[in-house]
């Protein structure tokens, strides 16, 4: 099978599927789309690609699929423990409920809050516009609240489900990227999730992605 | 199995997991937290129930499991085609991919369209405040813009993924809620929208769906 990836080194969607592949030892090949962003809104992407004009797109040989979370459940379920023995999504039901709430927190809370510094921090900036001081220190309160709640879900746990799954996989990209604006003290504060990200960042998995999205 | 759910009748996420039972045909019991929204903040709510402070929370005797998408799932992979036909979630690994696309699709542009103009429309006309016509023009646009994609994605088609599945379910609650906020002409001028909605609304699930809300 042949995967080929449609997306950017720095998109945070990109890179969250990047390391789903890494993570189950699939390889790919990476071909940005020629125009950046601002071309993801042309016709023939948005009838051939994402209809709503986004990046990442895979194609698994002709099959296609969109949707970040999509596609890692996708690469989950067809290769989940072919390559090596990480398991994304459990087997058992109850464990893959739990795994879908705490990805589900992952999307209706902690993402959030973390985006909207990210927005200002990184991509704002990247426009020649100045941080919001009053945006960045909203949401760092949010952030804040939200950490107080993954440092009790982490308490005697190494990850979010007690062992590694797809609900902390997902949360790497925008944790990054929160680290690069300089917002790492949030994290710091709270001991397990301190320890979290610590073992996160440092699966090989992670460095190759980072170094393949630096390459890309 | 005895499945007791915490929500309130008027809350979309609770809705929607009431008629995921249904369409399992499962039953279950309501109990809607005593003191309703404002208690969901309270110690021992955020302590025993949502860390995050929210509803719906389910119970399958006591395994616990919160957050509305995750239930769902969590019931359809347990249950589905036991009591019926329905199959939420296809097991052929390509249509399940497809389907969590279009189930992404619906959590990261469908709601949040409409969100924005139900809020304004119900929820804070529920607080005594008049609906913001800039936000409710700029949702109308956004809603406007998505069910364009939505009408091509559902040409020659009856239900997102071909087959009704959680795709087409995860949408019904906000649909309906923009629809009695009275913005149905959107959906009535995409006809493959309109006869989509159609056949949803007119499902024996739906139906019993909004009789056991109003009631609760
Ligand atoms: N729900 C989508 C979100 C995709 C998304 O927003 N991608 C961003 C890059 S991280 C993008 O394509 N932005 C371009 C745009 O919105 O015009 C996913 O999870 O893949
Ligand atoms: N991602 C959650 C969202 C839950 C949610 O926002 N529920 C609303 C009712 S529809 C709620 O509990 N609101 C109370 C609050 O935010 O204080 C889910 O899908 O269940």
């Amino acid at each position: 099978m042949t995967i080929r990836l449609i997306g950017f080194g720095n998109s945070v969607c990109t890179i969250r599927v990047i390391l789903c592949l890494k993570e189950l030892g699939l390889s790919y090949k990476l071909t940005p789309h020629a125009g950046g962003y601002a071309a993801l809104k042309d016709k023939d992407y948005l009838a051939n690609e994402h209809p709503f004009g986004k990046v990442p797109v895979l194609y698994d040989d002709k099959f296609k699929i969109t949707e970040s979370r999509a596609i890692c459940r996708y690469l989950a379920f067809k290769n989940q423990g072919k390559h090596n023995d990480t398991i994304l999504i459990p087997n058992d039901i109850h464990e893959a409920g739990l795994t879908e709430q705490l990805i589900s927190y992952g999307s209706s809370y902690y993402s959030p809050a973390i985006e909207k510094i990210v927005m200002q921090e990184i991509y704002e900036k990247d426009k020649g516009k100045t941080p919001d001081p009053v945006v960045i220190n909203q949401g760092r309160k949010e952030i804040e609240a939200v950490l107080n709640v993954y440092d009790k879900i982490l308490e005697g746990k190494e990850y979010l489900n007690g062992k590694f799954s797809l609900a902390d996989l997902i949360l790497c990209p925008i944790t990054h990227y929160a680290h690069i604006a300089k917002h790492s003290d949030l994290w710091d504060k709270k001991p397990n999730v301190k320890k979290w990200w610590n073992r996160l960042k440092n699966r090989d998995a992670w460095k190759k992605t980072l170094e393949d999205a630096k390459n890309a």
